[in-house]
């Protein structure tokens, strides 16, 4: 069984060290080794390993017919979408860890392997090392998914564990994140969201079984959260994460990336650091919660390689997954109903302003501060924002699932 | 596409409800409707959807080429593995919620399933509708498993969480237990950890590829837990969970249950009451963990009929568990290496005795009471044995994970 990467980057260069560690156990899962035959890259690696099989034009791997499976860690939407096309289109499965190219293009690639009687997937898009596709497609299939909600990005969870745990501000915890490399130079894909909308879109779209484009759910990153956010948290018993979340409410479908307040009792409140966790729950099995390195070269690969050897199982079949062309309608934000977390400026002759507005609340108060925070009742947060807006000085409001 | 259901208790009844209630989303998954033919059991249900279904015959299910997949729900050993072996005699799959059965009998009854050209699942024996034995199968084909560590029985899980948060004793919490339903009248199996031992093999087997018999695995339970380790385990940070675990080292397997002292930094840590969870390291995915409910009819149910999901989309064929005839030795429980904590009688005097067998220690005390504790460096269980034999009055160990 011989397989060509496309990408030797982090997690390509990590499906070479998989196949070569666990060659064994693999072989014998497979019913027959499982060879990398090329590396497709613009770059040369000498002295690596794989140096003699590295290939700089993608039609050497596309017209082989000795290769079967391809495996592309490029990352982004294009090439990779031309070269995964070519791929299907001349019979070949194909697996990729690229939450870009199947957020973007899983429809249309699921499609073409459909046609070409083949298998595009994609395990490793989401939640790295974590299984959630395989699951979602295979396991939870006597369930109706009533909410996904996962800490899909691993960098801002590290922010926010560190502004959690140790008081740190915003920018003081980028600028360490940056100098340990868990955060890019340019952080804005994961500080903003962005990278946590594509992989809460891709959950969503086999949750529900119709396509949910990321363009529609409303993202908001985590550079407004700060040190003073915490000071509240830790003094309510909470905690601040990054949620992508979708959930079912009857025929209506929510989906959103934002900042959530949660308690101890949420079974995502103990995914620290770098870690990712993603939370599923069904109609009859209730709350499951799925944990592990969300990022990473063997973590992740590990994924890709399990996605190899299904396919490798599978020849000539299009594993199915469930994700119709469908799309799927979210409803308006402004229709999700939660409490909210509310900071104003200003002291106890505020108050009086925020109750006319929201009725009763709670209040959470610190020391040394001039402002003050509540928390609403359950409500729209079309209604918040109407309440809201009647009371000066609002400084900031975060979401909670408590 | 008409199943049998083999015992219609709590989880049995869920089966039906299950089917009956995601009837639709089941029907599109499978390719044509589900439908419970039969319900075999020795009581009828006057009143219940399912009455004109009960039989009270084994061989009229046996006997009929209309059901293809029949769920055994009666648990424990006999007469269930006589009526599953029936079963996948006459050529139909059989799924199994039943971990007696499973840890007892699960490589004679996947070796009939295997000539018979049918399949033998029990995703619902570990972990209740926690997707575990799936995930062990098909996702973490990749890796080789070096470790996997559970939370396996909501009963014991429950009470040490309460002695934990609560500071109850043993016995208050049992009786609560009992009086809550969630502990037998007779608690034997569940606190003695027999249960957990059962659940342990059953995922070790198909871990490690290779049948781990139940009866070899050194098995404690909490019944020696008192409210004072767990006075000593708040002031220390950690916890106390009963762990069923197994561990590749080298060569070498170690599997044990038994109670086990772990801080936050562990990810099982917050898995409190009855929820289960399931920790499983590969060698290349680093740890993961799996979390839910560990018991309950629906949840449970769930598991059971997402195995009859997939055997019904692949008729007529074996559907591979990891899991061979061969025999996986274990290796003697004192080679595995750990840190210990261990309680002492008496005072500052007993400290030299402490230190001239076990060198330097980190030592614990509690005011009021007439005892202190230690926790030692990592060593084989052997070792601690040799040396805690030289102090005299050593009131209780347990095993750390820390």
């Amino acid at each position: 069984m011989k397989i060509a990467i496309m990408g030797y980057g982090t997690i390509g260069s990590g499906v070479a060290a998989v196949v070569e560690r666990n060659a064994e156990s693999i072989a014998k899962r497979v019913g027959e080794p499982v060879e990398v035959k090329y590396v497709l890259d613009l770059r040369e690696f000498p002295g690596d390993p794989i140096q003699e099989k590295v290939i700089h034009d993608v039609d050497i791997l596309v017209n082989d017919p000795e290769v079967s499976i391809v495996v592309e860690t490029m990352g982004g939407v294009e090439p990779a979408c031309t070269f995964v096309k070519k791929a299907l289109a001349a019979g070949k499965s194909v697996t990729t860890s690229n939450k870009a190219l199947v957020a973007k293009k899983g429809t249309e690639l699921l499609d073409l392997a459909k046609e070409n009687h083949v298998s595009f997937l994609f395990e490793a898009s989401v939640g790295g090392g974590i299984p959630i596709i395989r699951p979602l497609n295979q396991c939870l299939t006597a369930d109706e998914i009533v909410e996904i909600t996962g800490i899909l990005n691993g960098t801002t969870n590290y922010m926010l564990t560190k502004m959690d745990k140790e008081g740190m501000t915003f920018d003081a915890v980028l600028k360490e994140a940056q100098e340990k490399g868990y955060a890019e130079k340019d952080p804005t894909a994961d500080i903003e969201g962005f990278d946590a909308c594509r992989k809460i879109a891709i959950l969503s779209s086999l949750a529900y079984g119709s396509q949910v484009d990321f363009e529609d759910i409303y993202t908001e990153g985590i550079t407004k959260i700060t040190d003073t956010d915490f000071k509240y948290a830790r003094k309510m018993g909470t905690s601040i994460k990054l949620f992508g979340t979708s959930r079912r409410d009857g025929d209506k479908f929510h989906a959103m990336v934002a900042p959530v307040m949660i308690d101890a009792s949420h079974p995502l409140y103990a995914v620290n650091d770098v870690f990712n966790g993603i939370m599923v729950e069904g109609n009859m099995v209730d709350k499951l919660m799925f944990y592990g390195r969300g990022a990473g070269s063997l973590p992740t690969a590990s994924a890709v390689v399990a996605d190899v050897v299904e396919m490798a199982k599978n020849p000539g079949k299009t594993l199915v997954q469930s994700w119709s062309t469908k799309k799927l309608p979210l409803a308006d934000k402004g229709t999700w109903e939660r409490k909210f977390f509310v900071r104003v400026a200003g002291g106890a002759e505020k108050k009086a302003q925020v109750e006319a507005a929201f009725g009763p609340v709670t209040y959470i108060e610190i020391e040394g501060l001039s402002e003050f925070a509540f928390v609403t009742p359950v409500m729209t947060e079309a209604a918040y924002e109407e309440k809201a807006a009647k009371v000066e000085g609002v400084l900031s409001m975060i979401r909670m699932d408590v």
